[in-house]
């Protein structure tokens, strides 16, 4: 047999399938890939294989017209094989994958805006339908537009269930087979990384991690770049993919900066697509100024300053600053799981402001221990719903992205200042309380200005317009922002 | 005239007082000084022109028994006077100036342990007679014991008053005696010294700052000179007296390291009872290494991160860590004055359990513009209260002062944990807020623990004993601390 997928849209999903051997390891012993070609440019996908004597390739086409494809193959029926398909508009919705834009940010790749605000249910797609689908009922209703997600299911507190499926063939009582993997497992996976996407949420793909109790984050080097480019070769056509080699890169035993920087290569040598990719750490960062990293994912390494930190690292690095762990809204024993909702918000706005990319996460305790941050589940914490209205303010910001306003009268060493300077001035105050405050602004600029309570949400406007230095009444209370637009 | 005090207690006040010129300028024409003898022992002090034709020599004997002392001058009246006086034990109340103790800490001369608690009333002596009792009424009910003032009057948002008496002659209107200084006025600061001594207030006299009218922050070198001699003359005998070279040292325009470090030289010239010495931070840290620096009197020199560098700074400089200023709790419009009681009282927390020592401010707005910060006057914070509770809670604490105790199981990387390693150890969790906490400490030590709630000032003890690890419920709360006391 041999199908394709004959229409798609762009930067949807094409997909090739054709009958091959079932025999000896069809996961090792067969090579199969194929070339796409459009508009005299050309792209390779490798080709995996989906169990039942079925090898695919799948592609994600990046401009709309005509397309043609054709196979390589060890084995001879799969070899050569040939054919077209048509690529339509985007419909609406489908903006394509994420890129960085503007050096500090993200767009999709048709252009518009992407302003990430990620949260993590690092093992959600391991808990059953049951809890899975609540947690996609609960993103549905949440303001988040990126999920961090591991492949591998995960060991640590709270977390000791053991998954239905695992992404190699085995099980812990039978024994794991790491010489065949689970296309069952990654059809699963697949399907929630879909769910996603019609949720409009980018899934943050982690690779590698070490809450481990079924040997994934010791394999040999072999088999960790057999399961990667078995995984990348899988997902790579889902546009909502971002690539996260690892969480916590430097908690793994037995590898070395050579094998993530070989996992880098694998990855950019398999994905046509080119999704972003990222490393996340526990204690020292990743060298994120390695070429193949798109944007730096970061666990903060301070335990009281955090999103703070944002100007700096954008000094450093000159790429995307995300910060996918600043500490989860929760109550648990563990310094990384126990700030108040008050405190996560504070962060996303120290984060924003400067231009920076807040991730959330949560872990309150409860007797089911369905901890959000691994399990998904529900959102019981306070800060989503403020999220989601840092997220209006940011939709109602500069599409380009925030931009720190650097402090040209040395009034402003106090507070947090982004935007885009002579237009939009987002100035935010955090734990401090100021009963007012005198703001000093380019005289040659006028601006309205408006008092902004993050924390309850609300937004007044200060009668009349601005310009110069001007005193604004503020009401002695902390998470205030103030926002200057210019008339 | 010729009189002395034939009699006072160890580290009271003994002071000579004879006639001489008044024609010419006493200040600068007459040389004066004394000699103090007791068991074989030399103290030499410097004597000052205090107006109206007399000169005074001032001496703290710090021994009990009988002394003898000797003047020398230039003018032959005043040269050559001897006489001897008795020393009584100390009473009580009285423990001697404050010493550097056990490195990082201070304790009386007589060994009581001093847990340094400021507070900051810039240029309380300068608001007459009213408001400076009212300052000393709420100091009585205070928990503060030591307070950051100034010799000048301060000029500064807040601060347009004229006082009534300026420590050099003249006036602003009529012009400013750089050559001569006001008496009266040093008597009336001397008086403020005194009572803040019968409170049990250690003075913190800020010699000076940069917030300046009438030219006194930009004195020639030797008026600088002239006015600290004079200065040291008047006030080292007060056993309260601490010296702190400058408020916001690195702000003045005309003065060089080499002018601070010439003015420490002078100090310890004049200084008989060797007062506690250091300078005080905007930017910059002075070098606290230098010898004459006996402890750090820091102003925070980041937004965010203020009392949880302690224990970086105590390894720094091996000297005792006071932070002065980690920023006032109040809601003016400046950053340095707007935080909320929660946030004071978790910098003093923080700062507390690793074994430093924090400093208090207060900054609310009122119609008036008195704030406690420089004026004094009455405290209406929710500070004060909670940091008298971590007096107590000190007071029960080991005499010796914190040690941080390390993380030796590395499950305290979350937390600020300070004690005597083994007897009794303090956790902090500031704005963390576990519902539980699992704690690990070595086996051979059994506890008796206490869950702290440092904001609503209430300790609770958990039933039974522990040792090993352990699991401590709490109460999903923010600022809570827990102590281990050994059974």
């Amino acid at each position: 047999m041999i199908n394709w997928t004959t229409k798609t849209e762009r930067w949807g999903i094409f997909e090739l399938a054709a009958g091959g051997p079932e025999t000896g390891n069809p996961f090792k012993e067969v090579s199969w890939t194929a070339v796409f070609r459009n508009s005299g440019r050309m792209f390779h996908a490798p080709g995996f294989y989906d169990g039942d004597g079925i090898f695919k390739v799948r592609f994600s086409p990046d401009l709309p017209g005509a397309w043609t494809f054709e196979t390589s193959s060890s084995e001879a029926g799969l070899d050569g094989l040939a054919g077209s398909f048509d690529v339509t508009e985007a419909s609406p919705g489908n903006h394509g994958p994420v890129r960085v834009a503007n050096t500090f940010h993200f767009a999709y790749e048709d252009g518009t805006p992407h302003n990430s605000i990620g949260t993590t249910c690092y093992a959600w797609t391991h808990q059953g339908n049951e809890l899975e689908e609540q947690t996609l009922d609960t993103l549905a209703e949440a303001p988040f537009n990126k999920m961090r997600m591991c492949v591998f299911p995960k060991h640590y507190d709270f977390n000791h269930n053991e998954p239905e499926m695992l992404p190699f063939a085995g099980s812990l009582e039978t024994g794991i087979d790491f010489e065949r993997l689970n296309p069952a497992c990654f059809r699963h996976l697949e399907k929630r990384i879909l769910e996603l996407q019609k949720l409009g949420i980018e899934a943050d793909i982690i690779l590698f991690h070490p809450y481990d109790r079924w040997g994934f984050a010791e394999m040999s080097p072999e088999t960790d770049d057999f399961y990667l480019k078995y995984v990348v070769a899988r997902l790579s056509a889902y546009r909502n993919v971002w690539w996260s080699l690892a969480n916590e890169y430097d908690l793994f035993p037995n590898k070395t900066i050579g094998d993530w920087e070989r996992f880098a290569r694998i990855i950019m040598d398999n994905d046509p697509v080119s999704h972003l990719r990222s490393v996340h750490n526990c204690g020292a960062f990743y060298d994120y100024s390695r070429p193949w990293v798109t944007h730096c994912s970061i666990q903060r390494t301070d335990v009281y300053k955090t999103s703070e930190n944002v100007t700096e690292w954008r000094e450093r690095w000159r790429k995307p600053i995300v910060i996918d762990e600043c500490t989860y809204e929760g109550d648990i024993n563990h310094g990384w799981g126990n700030i108040p909702g008050t405190e996560m918000v504070r962060r996303f706005w120290e984060g924003y402001v400067r231009g920076g990319y807040m991730g959330h996460g949560e872990t309150y305790m409860n007797p089911e221990e369905v901890l959000w941050w691994s399990k998904g589940g529900k959102l019981t914490g306070s800060s989503p719903a403020r999220i989601a209205f840092l997220k209006r303010i940011a939709e109602e910001g500069p599409g380009q992205g925030m931009t720190p306003i650097p402090n040209r009268y040395g009034v402003d060493w106090d507070v947090a200042v982004g935007g885009q300077e002579g237009q939009y001035h987002l100035y935010y105050f955090g734990f401090f309380q100021p009963s007012f405050r005198i703001f000093t602004v380019n005289p040659a600029w006028t601006f309205k200005v408006e008092v902004i309570d993050t924390w309850n949400m609300t937004v007044e406007e200060v009668p009349g317009t601005f310009s110069g230095t001007f005193r604004i009444d503020m009401p002695t209370r902390q998470y205030m922002a103030v926002r200057l637009r210019r008339v």
